[in-house]
């Protein structure tokens, strides 16, 4: 939209980041368990996976192969070689990210460990491209996963246990996507391999921060989310001075039915209006009339996969031209639940185009 | 050295950055426990806190009472206002990094949150350098913390378990150390208040991968951490392609006696001899005859406070003209361990200069 133009500011507002030679997306790769591929998006998906241990032998292990198997096929599907990819951005939910230490360590490839609950693939994807846009990296791989059984492990109970779930939880997606980030020169080189295919650039970032409304339900993290995942959103059409319908889509990670509206609810306070072009990866990933999965679903692993298999095909197809990606984080623990604290939410947006 | 000068790239050697405008440190801060005041440091640090739990009602709630003091005093001693410090990059050790999520959150500024288990200090000084460098910022507050109660819960046991701790063990520092990093065109201001002062600049980063040897022993983190840094140090040195002399000092995280002496060997493997002007954060922080910390102090404080207190104060005061300065960290998670796996370890190495 003409009158709605941005020009390219290293600190735009804020909190918000614009590139002078925006990043390239080279590839992406989204690789998801039994259930999600059953889902509404399973044809999107590059690997369904049947065997929910991935070959592993506890579900942590399974987690680590199935973030090594997303972040070796986003290299191959880029056509470069492991050893061109000079740094990975990365992190997941375990504890001491454990999915990420034991699952690309046989890369060796330099590693920035992030940590940003749900949102940790838009802190990946904006890391990455700061990297590439600021010069000190050519290609980086940012990845993220997650793995239902590990999660509830991890965070709330057992399977073993069997505990009933209230309507507002949501379903922990077993998934790992990862992007191949690379310099805006090569964008010329992905359109001679791919011609019929948009390239997809990384245009900005807008950096959250720590969000904090008191909401202490564990079973209830799109209320936790919702407000980090407004303010982000609000201050990026602050920052860049635009409107909503700037952007084609606007589509947060993991809020599912009950934070989608609490965050359209808050929106409209600042007199923005998002109900006509809002997404959430948590709501389109499951049925819920046939899969069970309440509220949505949620984990890194859900807006990583989303934004890799579905996402990216309607911007390379053209049909998005321009994006707000918002994963969402819950900074969850078990230990500063049980010790009386709320969930803070965080959330990072990423300013996606099709070129 | 004449003969090992190098030049400004972005990109240098295999896993380095050197930048052409170096970010200048601002400030420093280093606020520790009572163990870690009376040990042979205690003179250097900026705040020493009798109460083991910082005015908090758990080893969390202190942790993150501890982070936040550390990261408002950084910003006092700057100068500069809170509102004028763009991004944190931050961790810490605990599970879903509670301390940092908990600890800063009040500061409301966008936030990179990071996991390097111990070398969180040297991602956080990476990307903040990185953030300024390229333009994306001009201060971020890099900052990490450890508590010894904390972490024994998190890893170890209870501390009313009142277990046996081998020789090998180290003993997590109370700490938290924070800097406010800047860009290089604020050297002059820097030198116009201190005169006496020299100006401490980060002139590069070498960023680490996880190496894994497959030691297992959780009481000896010293050996799981020794070879990150090996392979950290020596690409460093073949990066910059200096020998070890280039720098004053070559100043590791909290490898302790143990991990000291597996260091020095294996880089003599490679033809480098640091044994002259080697340095460790961890066995520098306690007196093992009268404190009872067997091979050392560890822990992410444990490299911040020891770079904020007394590295910072020999390079202003121009004792040090080089300094690498080199977190070491161990992807230690009960979890991980229980199920049978080793300890990886990780080591960010930062080139940091007097000017």
């Amino acid at each position: 939209m003409e009158d709605q133009k941005i020009t390219s500011i290293k600190m735009a507002g804020k909190q918000s980041i614009l590139f002078a030679n925006p990043p390239v997306i080279l590839s992406g790769s989204s690789v998801v368990g039994k259930k999600e591929g059953e889902g509404p998006l399973g044809s999107f998906f590059d690997q369904i996976e049947e065997d929910p241990m991935f070959g592993g032998t506890s579900w942590e292990d399974a987690e680590s192969r199935l973030m090594k198997r997303a972040a070796e096929l986003s290299i191959e599907k880029s056509g470069y070689q492991q050893d061109e990819i000079r740094f990975i951005v990365g992190g997941d939910l375990l504890g001491q990210l454990i999915a990420t230490s034991f699952g690309i360590a046989d890369l060796e490839i330099p590693i920035f460990g992030v940590y940003g609950a749900c949102s940790t693939m838009g802190e990946s994807m904006a890391l990455g491209a700061i990297l590439v846009d600021g010069g000190y990296a050519n290609k980086v791989l940012a990845v993220t996963s997650s793995h239902f059984a590990g999660a509830e492990k991890q965070f709330r109970f057992p399977l073993a246990y069997g505990n009933q779930r209230p309507l507002a939880t949501s379903w922990t997606v077993t998934g790992s996507g990862a992007v191949i980030i690379g310099n805006g020169d090569l964008a010329a080189e992905v359109t001679s391999k791919n011609k019929k295919d948009a390239v997809v650039k990384i245009k900005g970032v807008t950096i959250g921060k720590i969000v904090d409304y008191g909401v202490k339900d564990t079973m209830n993290m799109g209320a936790c989310m919702a407000p980090a995942a407004y303010t982000t959103i609000s201050q990026n059409l602050k920052d860049l001075n635009v409107q909503p319908n700037y952007y084609d889509r606007i589509i947060t990670g993991d809020l599912g039915n009950v934070g989608k509206e609490i965050l359209i609810d808050l929106l409209k306070q600042d007199g923005y209006d998002i109900s006509s072009n809002h997404m959430d990866c948590g709501i389109e990933i499951f049925d819920p009339n046939t899969q069970d999965t309440h509220s949505g679903g949620s984990g890194c692993g859900c807006s990583a996969v989303t934004f890799t298999g579905y996402v990216m095909q309607k911007l390379k197809r053209k049909e998005w031209k321009r994006v707000l990606f918002v994963p969402t984080g819950a900074l969850h623990s078990t230990v500063s639940f049980n010790e009386g604290n709320p969930v803070p939410g965080i959330a990072h947006g990423i300013i996606v185009e099709a070129e």
